[in-house]
């Protein structure tokens, strides 16, 4: 295993120990798995939630701050975090307005988020709202989209539902934006080597030295295809084309474009897919608002890369151009 | 060779045209390998240049930018770029002060901003001063310091000097901040797997699944050490004893830290590192300024880290805050 870590059982809290050490005007740590904003400048807006497991930075913890999330709950890698601790987190991000909770659509974390929501409902009087983003259009059909897992596409909901709560927008507002952004956000990965789980020490799947899969799921759930490897070029053309077929982009939309590296794809490759891609947006006549290229969802070295598309009304443009600030993205 | 790409021999172009598409408020390319700051804003500054092979996002071209380099001549993958190009970017960044030229250490890139530089001067009467990266400690003994390769460090080298330069100070004075700047700056880096060279298709050395070699040189040049992997603290001390030794830290010095992934390595594994390194500086009684963890120096897909360390005075702690822009690093 080709990892530069001390001990698995330490790989989370090391990784946490470090992100906060390193930008301490950023994140706050009051609890071993629980991240918040470092100062607390605006003491009466909505909060913002987000948890999941480990192994995907700058996903989840790496979201908060200014303008996007007040607080996540961290979970070993690739598995959710307690009840308990994401109700601390909801308790820890509240100002009296209610709490939104944002997270990915895997079984686990919407269990115990669910769960989490009744205790501090109960317990503290704390309104929660959630919307989960479920933008990964290979992990289920149309007809059965809210069975979609959650993946690069959450960032959105991050930028978007977080810039309307620092607005001072209700819960019930915050809750709307956050819905209309996952709603109009779709995304599709594929991989081409598998990540590996510090615990396990071996690669999480096989595949073939000359193979890539469509579609595969950041935690190496089975995708679409699997085939021999493909130019940039048509990678880019099937990856846009099977979010396009649901997004429908035309002449005048405004669209939010993110090619993301799920951790060992270099930039370089990542810009190579990026000027094709691009190509295909303006040849619908669509203009692209904030492009963003880089890593903003990984599952530690898995080679791959994934396409998102957030398409913008004037409202989620106006605030995809607003502030945001944290060690990952600046606006 | 899993790489996402359609050509080798279009792996570059393609690059710089997602790069410039992605970002085009930032950079501009006024010839096929030449990139330059989108706006000039200030049109009587030093101007500042670099260039180098590709293959090393974000270094070099990613770093053109606001209070950072003015252009960049791009050469093919580890490749130099040519004398007439070199001539051609320099020619682009004059403002009529002068021209600093700022790269790495390496034999086909000197000899050929040499007679560039040359050029200019009889062609055009710009003046150019130079000022090489030779940061890796493990290229070379101290005694032989002047053969060292430049590596990661060199950022500090395009901040600091970036930074004087926009103050409109004069060339002799933004060159003796390079120097400055790049004789307080030392680099150390790991490899544990190769990159893969587009045009070759297969890793560029061999190194056992267990292995990881102490000091190799961002193209695979030979390290130090080579012996079983090591733990992140084993690694984290190494490579800070390595730089202490010649940095000397002490009670009440600043320093900056770049904790860089070399490409594959993620970012859980460089805020282990970071967590370890902190600890080990703050023993020493100095203090850090803008601690920097992310992919700041590449090596395509290559597994593995480097440690940087800055020393500042009070001038160069003042430059390191002072604002630049780039798609890469904001300050």
């Amino acid at each position: 295993m080709k990892k530069i870590l001390n001990k698995p059982e330490s790989y989370v809290d090391e990784t946490l120990a470090g992100l906060c050490a390193a930008h301490s005007h950023i994140y706050h740590q009051p609890q071993p798995r629980l991240i918040t904003r470092a100062e607390k400048t605006n003491t009466n807006k909505v909060g913002i939630v987000t948890g999941g497991g480990s192994g995907h930075l700058p996903v989840f913890t790496g979201y908060v701050g200014e303008g996007l999330l007040d607080a996540a709950a961290v979970g070993d890698v690739f598995a959710s975090p307690s009840a308990e601790l994401m109700a601390e987190t909801i308790r820890a991000a509240d100002n009296g307005q209610g709490v939104l909770l944002l997270y990915g659509n895997y079984g686990g974390d919407v269990m115990n988020f669910d769960m989490a929501s009744e205790t501090v409902d109960f317990e503290d009087d704390i309104r929660c709202t959630t919307v989960l983003a479920a933008d990964d259009v290979a992990s289920a059909s149309p007809e059965e989209a809210a069975k979609r897992r959650g993946v690069a596409g959450m960032i959105y909901g991050f930028k978007l539902a977080g810039a309307k709560a620092e607005e001072g927008a209700s819960l019930d507002e915050v809750t709307r934006v956050a819905s209309k952004a996952m709603a109009n956000t779709r995304t599709i990965g594929c991989a081409l080597t598998s990540c590996i789980l510090p615990a396990v020490g071996r690669p999480t799947f096989d595949i073939g030295e000359n193979e890539m899969e469509m579609g595969m799921g950041i935690h190496g759930e089975p995708g679409i295809w699997r085939a021999e490897l493909r130019t940039a070029d048509e990678i880019a053309e099937e990856m846009f084309e099977r979010l396009q077929s649901e997004l429908q982009l035309t002449e005048g939309d405004a669209v939010s474009v993110l090619v993301n590296s799920l951790g060992a794809t270099p930039l370089e490759e990542l810009y190579i897919l990026y000027q094709k891609i691009e190509k295909l947006i303006l040849a619908k006549g669509a203009r692209i608002v904030q492009p963003l290229v880089g890593r903003y969802a990984t599952s530690m070295e898995m080679t791959g890369a994934s396409l998102t598309l957030c398409k913008l009304d004037n409202e989620l443009e106006q605030l995809m151009n607003a502030p945001a600030h944290c060690a990952f993205w600046r606006v």
